[in-house]
């Protein structure tokens, strides 16, 4: 039986995506669980080797020769002018190669060649430089693939949480929430987590508020008159789910023991918690997809960019839970 | 050398305020440290100590006996009708009574009778039903002494966290956003920082926004127009403070070592990581008042109130640190 194939983005190539790759590449363990194909510019990968002093890929594929891989690579979208980025700094030239790395994998995952695919960071500044009118991977898939609707999810072991929404202002968090949009999420998340645990899963969803608005005391209602009535009706359909909870007592630890994931409001709700708690080992996984996407919960890290330092273990385990999921 | 005396105001009667109070009065190892005097009601305490198997309190102070008390004991600013309230269940009488063991013991400590005070929880609800119109301690406690400013800071042994907005809706913090709000919470956390480890401390700044602001992709310039001019403003005067950072950065195991303190934004930002890394061993200390005042990390726990299941832990701390600093 053959290993499932997970695309691998290479991310924005100023950034730590490319020597994380070459991590993965040279990792006999992840090799014996799937094969990884990396899908970015083999002249990048072997001049990040270089500087950072790590194997340069062996295996490199070109476009059409996908189908028949059977062996970890990379598959060759490049190249990038070499005048046309440094590392460390990201600009329109990164920014349009980190998408093109995007939108190829999702095409192989649509058109079968691939069984899942996992994303090293992208650059939000640099895609937008480039003219990418969506912030971040998330809104890219959902038009790519035509999904009607999608959101994050973010897992470790010790939490996971979903997201109602995510990459947008603080401002912005209070009208964009509806009864559709949370009772969507709790299903999505419901959904993953029943696949992932193979029971029915216990879920918890935050308030909006601090106190979830300490009865109407602080907020404009958003715990009465949106996520309250949007968790009685995943209740009503059978969905396990307690809340809204004032936001501070949602990741208290005996709490976190009793729950399989958090339903969030906002991006640093969840964001905040899983970070200080797992910081580099949470994974990324876009639910109501077509397709099966995960990614390393890290940015770019220019600071540390081209210098070997980078951890590859989010990565890593992005692309084993892909192949969990997609396998 | 006679010990601090410290008032401890017994909370919301119906919360777990009153048992932990009880704990407190019956810790021989606080005793060693400061002299608790609790600011409440001797017939709740009598009741409670009843219904959770405790010992009642032995001394009891009359209002005008304070000045020349030496012994833990209870002030009692009683009574309450007993069919008044029931435990579990706040209304107005009991926020009506909470107040008025703050405002009490607010005033001792403006009279010079009570070195420092510490601070049950009062619940935010039965406080609105009760008239008073401030929606915490916080600001109780600014009006009634005319603090010019005030902050809310929290600290534990793993993480301390001060709030430049703390309780309102989450809509309305990106407005109460300014270069003066920010920095007068930065100097009075710089301040009491300063006091606490005897040297000039280590802090950094949350953004509002997701990756704050992304280069100001998301929210509305806060981070480059409000946050950043603010710390700048504050090295230029000798702070040694980074940011702003983005929020779910600011919170990393690596960082918290390097800091001593983190500057929050809004409520959640801070709450969440403290509550979820340090439960029960938070304390709140309310800056820039002219007395001190510390108070317990917890709420009112209604559901368990009465029962003998609360931890007394929190307000412990808190009654320790208001002994440090203010005895």
């Amino acid at each position: 039986m053959s290993l499932p194939k997970i695309a691998v983005t290479m991310g924005d190539p100023a950034g730590v995506g490319p020597e994380i790759c070459l991590d993965l590449l040279a990792d006999r363990e992840l090799a014996g669980r799937c094969t990884p194909i990396v899908f970015g510019d083999r002249e990048v990968l072997g001049r990040c080797a270089e500087a950072c002093g790590k194997a340069p890929p062996v295996e490199v594929i070109e476009p059409g020769e996908l189908a028949g891989t059977t062996e970890p690579g990379v598959l060759d979208l490049g190249p990038m002018d070499p005048g046309q980025f440094q590392p460390g700094v990201v600009n329109a030239a990164t920014g349009g190669a980190t998408y093109r790395y995007i939108t190829a994998a999702v095409d192989a995952c649509l058109g079968g060649d691939i069984a899942a695919m996992a994303t090293a960071p992208a650059n939000k500044e640099a895609m937008h430089l480039a003219g990418v009118k969506h912030p971040g991977h998330t809104e890219i898939l959902a038009e790519r693939t035509g999904a009607r609707r999608a959101c994050m999810m973010l897992t470790s072991d010790v939490l996971t949480c979903s997201f109602v929404t995510v990459h947008v202002g603080l401002h912005e968090v209070p009208d964009l929430l509806s009864v559709e949009r949370v009772l969507e999420t709790v299903e999505l998340t419901r959904a993953a987590m029943r696949r992932l645990r193979g029971r029915e899963p216990k879920l918890v969803a935050c308030g909006l508020n601090p106190h979830a608005g300490e009865g109407g005391m602080f907020g404009r209602g958003e715990e009465e008159e949106i996520i309250a009535p949007a968790l009685e009706r995943a209740r009503a359909a059978g969905c396990d789910i307690e809340g809204p909870l004032p936001p501070d007592t949602a990741f208290l630890d005996w709490r976190r023991e009793q729950t399989d994931a958090v339903v969030c409001m906002y991006h640093d709700q969840g964001h905040i918690p899983l970070k200080a708690l797992a910081f580099d080992r949470a994974v990324n996984t876009t639910l109501g997809l077509p397709i099966v996407r995960t990614s390393a919960d890290h940015g770019t890290a220019l600071d540390i960019a081209w210098q070997g330092k980078a951890n590859s273990r989010s990565l890593k385990e992005a692309v084993l839970l892909a192949a969990k999921l997609g396998g």
